[in-house]
């Protein structure tokens, strides 16, 4: 029981303590836990130098016994009603502080681990093929994105400019996308950096991945599907990812863990896990206050320690701040879908707004909220938090 | 005329001054400028703090008016007989010196510029369709590729495993690839960052990239062949990029400058050079010391200033320390093809090496080395320096 103000019903308590860095009005961006709508700046309150600093990249560095350890401390801190009076000048409400982005980011990897979705892209822009590409069930795949535009939640998205061209366009055009997307994705945050040249198996999952946050990765459909042959995505992608602000450490999802959805064919030997990692998150897309979906993140089809063992097992190695994620989180049913693409099945089914409007793809002034809860001990919740973000016009040249 | 000993042919004159970070026995990385076959300390040398780290990103941060005054100032220093004796303790051989990775990558992204080799490609790997694909010609087509992972020259590869599955395998099966490979390109490094949401139109260039260096995309062309749909290279590239220690300015190239091939069709707007930014670079491939090709890098089709442009285009930022490439380098006869899937038509003529060996992928121990010049003001060759890199087995866990 912690001596902190919980209000009813939050998803912020003693068993979920996510991380992330805030500056006090007028102060220094630091290193804070969040409690309830406090946060506690971890500086003050246990001293380390690491907490100082303007991202968690030093924490995450320290690793594993040292992220259990700092839990520990926080929760005998947060738990020892004797420490409440001399504590009280390092929590802040979370009101009064401002958010920024958590983690100086290394290198950012986006996966397609969703099969829902895979399938339902695969319907929508290839109707005459198979859903599933063939490689789709035999390796996790997965991109490389851009680290520098990473973002933390609240930053206005400037509606990117780029070439499109559809089949009517005797040549490509030049202007403001006209298919922008949402993509509801969960992130994960690697600490410990790994060897160059040295796979990192499944079973060492927990030892490199400090937690998770929910990320979405923009998507300017228009301009993804000229540009993508046979490179992938770039300038579909690439002008911004936003992310929460409290990063989950995995010690707060214990509860949460499950096994993937079976796996047909038998993954190949580095891809087995030897632990649990499916996540039953709950996950939910709300487009200017309405909730226009809730996807499932426990139907994924890969889970996050195979994605990481696939993204090392060429050698290529892991960096403190290395963001991976999921891919968009899709369910079964049309309001489990994770994007407007998939929702409105390429436009032909647009989503209604209370008040009369409708989308196919996102407007200039809309706001999307994607939130997000796990399941924690004793029948508590685990609050991932929230990534917003507001469309704003595309600047263009006069 | 420098005072500093230039050997006779050298293209490190004072005509070059390309920088780098260099280590001297026993001591701390700092910056340092490439003289003959020396190296000048710069922090010795002009006491600036940005010299004394391990990395060009400070100094690359400062802009282009700081870099042409410190350009300035170094060539003042080495003409200037006076100053001989008080920097000779600044100055190292570059055979005492250990070289380091000059830029903190910050992301690394890699075009696909060259038509011929675009064409290759193209007919290797789709005999039946056109050999570009239809967006080829209306904008430099590029991904992100893995910043951690670029290494500096002499750097050991290691052999990457992965998932490769050719059309008569029932199933992939993991293993080292059997079809490692080299690209030869040229990279551009990005000193001042630009705001997001802000295009930095061609013009510009000057303005944000501080020179380059050559760059070896090393390719696993079987992993690549299985993963790469839809989403692009992922693995096949993401073990190692290897890059030369010396960063060549800008400032060293105005003679190499000139206009690139005709562009038919005209580009979009945004995509129009203001002035020639293609590049006279003549680069040289060599396998375990035998030239195999010589790839013209004035044949590119789109010019590094297109390439800014289109990948700022959609508003994405830049960072110091970012990373482009060109994509592989290919003039039109098999002795200037830049990777060996061409220059061995996918392993249909092998390369003869002296001795009898032949290659038509790369084999363990074999040394790749790549080297380039440019022309320079008054008759003066410009040194590229070299990017050299073995092959070691690959790392198979028993």
């Amino acid at each position: 029981m912690t001596w902190a103000p919980i209000p009813p019903g939050s998803g912020f308590g003693i068993e979920n303590l996510p991380y992330g860095v805030f500056a006090p009005p007028g102060r220094r961006a630091r290193v804070g836990v969040r409690i309830g709508d406090h946060v506690l700046d971890l500086r003050a309150a246990l001293g380390e130098e690491e907490f100082a600093r303007p991202a968690l990249n030093d924490f995450l560095a320290r690793g594993r016994e040292f992220w259990t350890a700092t839990r520990d401390r926080i929760v005998e801190l947060l738990t020892d009603r004797g420490r409440r009076d001399r504590l009280g000048d390092a929590l802040y409400p979370v009101s009064d502080v401002s958010v920024r982005l958590p983690i100086e980011v290394a290198d950012y990897v986006d996966f397609y681990a969703g099969e829902r979705h895979a399938a339902n892209l695969g319907a929508i822009l290839r109707p005459d093929s198979p859903a599933l590409l063939p490689n789709w069930k035999h390796l996790p795949v997965g991109y490389h994105g851009r680290a520098g535009t990473v973002v933390v939640s609240g930053t206005p998205v400037t509606r990117p400019c780029g070439q499109r061209r559809s089949a009517a366009d005797p040549a490509p055009v030049f202007g403001p996308s006209r298919r922008l997307d949402v993509e509801v994705e969960v992130g994960f945050v690697v600490g410990v950096p790994s060897a160059l040249g040295k796979p990192v198996p499944t079973a060492d999952f927990e030892q490199h991945v400090f937690g998770i946050c929910l990320l979405n990765d923009w998507s300017a459909r228009d301009i993804q599907a000229w540009e993508y042959v046979p490179l992938g995505p770039f300038l579909g992608k690439s002008f911004a990812t936003s992310i929460s602000p409290w990063i989950v450490p995995l010690d707060a999802l214990t509860a949460a863990r499950l096994p993937v959805p079976p796996q047909d064919p038998e993954p190949l030997p580095y891809l087995r896990d030897s632990r649990p990692w499916g996540l039953d998150l709950r996950l939910e897309f709300a487009l200017n206050g309405h909730i226009v979906s809730r996807p499932p993140y426990a139907r994924m089809y890969w889970s996050p320690a195979q994605m990481l063992s696939h993204l090392t097992c060429n050698g290529a190695s892991l960096r403190t701040g290395d963001l991976f994620a999921s891919g968009t989180v899709s369910g079964e049913a049309p309001d489990e879908f994770g994007s407007l693409i998939e929702i409105t099945w390429n436009g032909a089914h647009p989503v209604r707004l209370p008040g009369g409007g409708t989308r196919t793809f996102l407007a200039d002034g809309d706001v999307v909220t994607l939130r997000g809860t796990a399941p924690g001990p004793g029948g508590a919740t685990i609050d991932l938090g929230a990534v917003t973000g507001r469309i704003g016009p595309a600047d263009v040249q006069p």
